[in-house]
């Protein structure tokens, strides 16, 4: 109690020392992503995330230097946990269509074992201005990008047999996985992620004629 | 042009009459409709809305009483428009697992064709407070469960091979509806809107184990 209470004053008049600042760091982006997630972008104070992780609201700006930038953090670190997971995936040297289907599920359970970022992510992006937006949506590109070059691989490998354009095959999974987030608070606690998950990938594979598995 | 004038000047002071009403109120929901879709609704002014619609601010609160009533009433009329969809459908006594799937097809025509009010309604929904939250949330669940009977009476009559939790089936066939309306923005020009339903039709009904029509 003690050291909070210590560090807190110095806060005030002095930056934090490293460890203590990637401490703080990671409680601010939690309060943040709680508050927002809460509340909405519009309706987020900075005063209360200052008040969930227990510092003057001066304090943060050690940390951030807007709402924008917390906004910005909080979406470009959900693409660079993405970019692992396609990283991840693409480093089994699987089949393409086994590599989207791989990719598709392990996105699924991330977005759900991470619902608050993923509505952050997809309800608030447009707030944001400038190089941010640009930079985010450029992100966004890259990952349906990513996705379409696995579908369009697959597709001609003949593992995937729908004859449709391959633009609207990705559209179609794309949209099925972004909406998987809101599957939990309309289904209750009646799946466990895992079960969601494999549903999901069930349902897409059939829905663009991969083999069932 | 004169008409315009004076129908400018007496909404000032005097209520307009039933027709010129009825037209003016068509011209208020065109502008909202078209303002919030561009700013968003935390930053939609009823200035820019009575500017659109070329009368002075006050005027307009003749036709509704607060920014928050014009949300309401864009995604009222959303609800009522799927409400007659779901009635003419349910009329033509289909097997249910064609009045699925012809339910869908309308539905998601009209997402594609109101597009700009379909992303206010997925969007915008949760700036509503009290019995209109609460109003809107109603609409939601019976949109949901209309489908829901649907693909429950689909699968009990073995149309849907798929042997998915009918909740999960749902909320994928929900969830890949909803997200159309995000396609002719990725997809640029491509495809037309039945083009896009028609790919949208085939794809689900494969996920959920349709048989192809």
């Amino acid at each position: 109690m003690a050291t909070t209470t210590s560090g807190r004053a110095a806060a005030k008049t002095t930056a934090p020392r490293p460890v203590e600042r990637r401490n703080r760091d990671e409680a601010v982006m939690a309060a943040a992503i709680s508050v927002m997630s809460e509340r909405g972008y519009s309706a987020t104070s900075i005063q209360e995330v200052a008040d969930r992780v227990g510092v003057l609201k001066g304090s943060l700006y050690h940390y951030f230097s807007s709402k924008e930038e917390l906004l910005f953090r909080i979406i470009s670190e959900a693409h660079a946990q993405n970019r692992v997971i396609a990283e991840e995936v693409a480093a089994l040297g699987l089949p393409a269509v086994d590599e989207l289907f791989e990719y598709l599920r392990r996105s699924c359970m991330s977005y759900l074992e991470n619902v608050e970022v993923t509505n952050i992510y997809f309800a608030e992006s447009r707030h944001l201005t400038d190089e941010r937006r640009d930079q985010v949506r450029a992100s966004g590109r890259e990952f349906e990008k990513h996705i379409r070059d696995l579908v369009t691989r697959a597709q001609k490998d003949g593992q995937l047999t729908s004859p449709l354009d391959p633009r609207l095959l990705t559209r179609y999974v794309l949209g099925a996985l972004n909406n998987v987030r809101t599957w939990p608070s309309r289904s209750g606690k009646s799946f466990s992620n895992s079960e969601m998950a494999d549903a999901f990938v069930t349902m897409t594979r059939a829905a663009v004629g991969a083999p069932p598995v």
